[in-house]
């Protein structure tokens, strides 16, 4: 077998996005072990720069060893015992797929849907919360990966505020991106991806656990579900107490802490703006070849456009040209929509003019 | 914050262990999408070396997106339903692992216990499997890092085959080490990680399950408590639908491929005859010393060796010494036997001869 020599990609789909070389660079350090104190003072700089990220005060803020949708899980069956009802948001995959896995950890699940497409009709959302009090938690994805959605969230919060009820967001896709508040916001579980727009490679997901949410997993009678993501012991490896869960995915730390360290030299409001600036000269440029947008006017979520080519016959066959001729992927759509729509991403290193440039011109060529 | 610049460090714990340079060069290496067809052919290259590795046929024979204990998750969630019957052998912290992930899948556990160091002995645990032979499953550690032993399994395997009752097997720590033929001993599930013997940095859990494994997976009444290690989903992403499941942690995946291309030039059989050589140079050179071995004879395991230091109270000073003054790493005991003895790890590019002079030489310095 050859040595691995893969063509260069420019990745424009909904994640993976491009990697920095100094992100690659990192992970090509060699190894410290999982419990060596270097490795642990890597930790708490990991930590404290996702808190930053995350916007909270939040203590347990740390990557949970899999990929975003472990996050995902890792949030819910750290919550959920069989009986809680769990009020779940579906205007796309993402928020099937957090129907799906609480209904697995034995919750009785509430869905407020919307079209895909579309945001979640909040004041829907907080008169369903209303007829379940008892609710253990809501979730709600705020950049709906499948639609190029962006979900508002601080009216949500505002009402929860001081509730029983949980609030749960999926920041898969906004995550560095678009801001994600969680303390002015109220947000008590909050996961992302890192392979999105903190532009390191896909196997961790950046998670946060308010002193609320905590507290509600220290209530459970029953012992989470998943020992791998279980974050009453996984809070004491992350923690002061340094007690040994999992082996630490090591190189993947080394990936994060320098993709977060990119992130801090740059400033979140800056890379926020340059995500907003970009999408709009994107979404221009398409416009100008006839592309129509999916995500509803006033909801598109900056780094992750959703759009019709002009041509529905095209939709697949130019997808895969761009990529074997052009090397440039994006991503195709999903479900219903699986052949109708591209959804075309510009996030964290992917977000540069020159992308949008190369992009806007191969398309340009070849309609 | 400064840029990632950790001391050099001879990784001889009980994992990870050293990452050869061609490895690390191979994570650093540009992203392709996870639905990339070049990425498609890496990853059926992957499954085809794990094959070969685990000595197995299996079709479902795929790195799991997680270290070695979602490995261990996954072998037990797939199987399990509530009220199945488990019998687990327990004699030492991976085999209790399994004990609590086995309950916490509403199983009905049997614990077939030994003494730490010593293996299970193979005919009370068939004497047990006789009074259970409606158990679902039969989980046993191959090779316990928390104690060293060697576990024999031929015997095992032997009487189970034919049976209902599912051969379930942890090789975190064996596998590219000792010999792991799981056709051949009739392992149903077989699950490893990355950063022991295989030399990849930790972050994979590659696992094999047999047909009628996979049989009795389809066979459930129940959904698999965990959606992102269910393995009727991740098979029509491994395998030939290539359905999106949960975006695959590129770049542990060139280095796991990497990993594996460098054994199979090396060739199991010498892979095998290095790491008993150099672990019989080592007893040797620590028996010289004043350590006392820990495992029962003709049970140790070679990639681990597991000692008495010559004085209590130096475990775990000259341990930290060890890392601080001469960068190298030995593991400490764990459990009852924290504090008590060193795990040293001779394991893929560590089971080197001048590893096992250098650290036979700082012992000899400062004991």
């Amino acid at each position: 077998m050859e040595e691995l020599n893969p063509s260069l990609r420019l990745l424009m789909g909904p994640g993976p996005s491009n990697v920095s070389y100094r992100v690659l660079r990192a992970m090509s350090t060699p190894l410290l072990g999982h419990l060596d104190p270097q490795f642990m003072a890597i930790m708490d700089e990991v930590c404290q720069m996702l808190r930053e990220l995350f916007q909270t005060q939040n203590r347990m803020t740390f990557p949970v060893s899999g990929t975003g949708s472990a996050g995902l899980e890792a949030a819910l069956v750290n919550l959920l015992e069989p009986g809680d009802t769990a009020v779940v948001c579906v205007h796309g995959v993402f928020g099937q797929r957090l129907s799906e896995v609480a209904r697995r950890a034995g919750a009785s699940v509430v869905n407020v849907e919307a079209p895909w497409g579309q945001p979640i009709d909040v004041q829907e959302l907080i008169e369903t919360l209303k007829k379940h009090p008892q609710a253990k938690l809501c979730a709600i994805v705020q950049a709906e990966t499948s639609t190029g959605v962006l979900q508002p969230l601080k009216e949500l919060g505002a009402f929860m505020r001081g509730g029983e009820t949980l609030l749960v967001v999926d920041a898969v896709t906004s995550l560095g991106g678009v801001p994600v508040e969680v303390d002015a916001w109220g947000i008590d579980v909050c996961y992302s991806g890192t392979q999105k727009c903190l532009s390191v490679p896909p196997g961790l997901a950046p998670i946060t656990f308010s002193p609320k949410a905590l507290e509600a997993v220290n209530r459970r009678r029953t012992k989470v579900q998943s020992w791998y993501l279980d974050v009453t012991l996984l809070q004491k490896y992350w923690g002061s107490e340094r007690v040994y869960h999992h082996t630490a995915p090591i190189s993947m730390i080394y990936a994060l802490r320098e993709g977060l360290r990119i992130i801090h030299e740059e400033g979140l409001e800056a890379r926020f703006a340059r995500h907003r600036q970009l999408s709009e000269r994107l979404a221009q440029g398409l416009a100008g070849l006839g592309f129509g947008f999916f995500a509803q006017e006033g909801h598109r979520l900056p780094p992750l456009t959703s759009v019709y080519p002009p041509r529905e016959d095209l939709v697949e066959p130019l997808r895969k040209k761009l990529l074997s001729e052009h090397g440039i992927e994006v991503g195709g759509g999903l479900g219903a929509y699986a052949g109708k729509i591209w959804r075309i991403g510009l996030m964290g290193e992917t977000c540069q003019p020159q992308n949008v440039a190369i992009l806007l011109d191969a398309l340009g060529r070849e309609l």
